[in-house]
């Protein structure tokens, strides 16, 4: 094996003539030096503030590991543009240029990582010219590394990731994700959501705490779709290019592709059924 | 670290005058021989089979790892009883009398297992005169080993174990599964259930899919309540000696102790968040 293949790189990595080979091999470097702290800081005391709600957690670890990411980008790359979940939530606007641009999400399952429980990740996706060209995506306590580059395929730890076949409901599992809203209307179709699933005889609903590890159990074939309203562009900008090069495809509730347009907030994100266009 | 703390063990089996001690580190063999079975399973391809629901999954792995370690131990204690799901579900009667009972659940998460989503485990429980002796769970993936022994702690990989402080609902991550039952009357209990915990702003809800592997997310301290309708005695019986060597309790929903009546189906269980007591 390779050493890019044994980074989890896959033949992501391999190609001499990417123009984006150098981005995506800091990108991979930070999360794995953004994942060894978040596993050092998940046994350690935490200071837990709130954002847009009660349950809408923040720690220094989800700053911190921002910082570290961003900082590093912009010392290598200082032309490059960010959008990031915590510079957002402070006030830095979502602007998505056709300017290399990196989206990123330090700690994903922040209310995971709170409790120690261990789904937490890194994600990092970058965009040019409005299109996703990589992410990368590391699971920190289970020390998976899931990478893909467009056209290029996804992988995790060197392993090549396919989507499942599945199709038909009552043979699928299904990933959905509760979020930190919990107003009367978003309960209700949360709820009536999971309720539809169930008496459609789904196989099972998981909730797992962590929507980028999630996608990325999509994108391994582990799961047969995913959904879920509110995700941010940070939730699904490394995971879509994952998905999409295991097979997957990643819609908005319309049923059209998210593509170009990385909104920082997207609506409405749905899921994935075996192969793009079936 | 002496070995049996490196097989996880801790000083569970470290006391010379233990009379389960035999039995116990026979247990942890076959659970760690049972996982490489299971491993090895999930990437082939499966033939499965219904039990109670079309929803209510079973497999070979099920059959053929749950008479692996029935053989082994019957040939070498065999006056010893057992009470296994797979035998259960084939008409066998779950009796718990005074005898050294063994109850075991061969691969807990079965639709996990299916869909090759990663969160599988074996259970292994042992009681004598009707009180549990030991627990033995070992999540086949992440290969954690999780053993409790009455009266010594209970631990993971060598780690000891201790339940979170959390007594506030607000401050609380939940876990809970959905089972296989999907006639209306379930599902509204289960719903119903879902958004009284949302509404009181726990932190979250997650839904893992193995009952016996949340359980022991609540002995790690990774969550601070679990609580399930219809569960069996094998997905509880070894989880129920590592939470309560954890400090945690486990108790039926009218709030008593579940402990020396292992019957084979449960109607309630729920778990208490905290100490015992408290």
């Amino acid at each position: 094996m390779n050493p890019s293949r044994q980074r989890g790189l896959g033949k992501a990595a391999a190609g001499g003539d990417d123009p984006w080979k150098e981005c995506l091999e800091v990108a991979v470097q930070l999360a794995l030096q953004a994942g060894q702290i978040i596993r050092k800081a998940l046994t350690e005391e935490k200071q837990v503030s709130t954002k847009t709600s009660a349950v809408d957690l923040v720690t220094e670890t989800d700053h911190l590991v921002e910082n570290l990411i961003v900082s590093a980008l912009k010392e290598k790359f200082p032309s490059h543009r960010f959008i990031a979940e915590e510079a957002t939530a402070a006030g830095s606007k979502c602007i998505l240029s056709d300017s290399p641009t990196w989206i990123i999400d330090p700690v994903d399952g922040t209310c995971n990582f709170v409790h120690r429980f261990p789904t937490v990740a890194v994600s990092i996706g970058f965009a040019v010219k409005q299109e996703l060209e990589f992410g990368v995506i590391y699971h920190c306590i289970e020390e998976r590394l899931y990478t893909g580059r467009r056209g290029q395929g996804s992988y995790c730890n060197g392993k090549r990731l396919q989507v499942s076949k599945v199709t038909d409901i009552t043979k699928a599992l299904i990933l959905t994700e509760i979020g930190p809203k919990r107003d009367p209307d978003t309960l209700k179709v949360f709820l009536s959501n999971m309720e539809r699933l169930l008496k459609a005889q789904a196989h099972g609903v998981r909730v797992i705490g962590s929507a980028t590890l999630a996608l990325c159990h999509l994108a391994s074939g582990a799961a047969d779709a995913y959904y879920q309203f509110g995700l941010h562009c940070w939730d699904l900008a490394a995971a879509t290019v994952i998905i999409r090069e295991a097979g997957g495809v990643v819609i908005d509730t319309s049923g059209k592709k998210v593509q170009k347009s990385v909104k920082p907030y997207w609506e409405v994100v749905a899921l994935k059924m075996g192969k793009e266009g079936s």
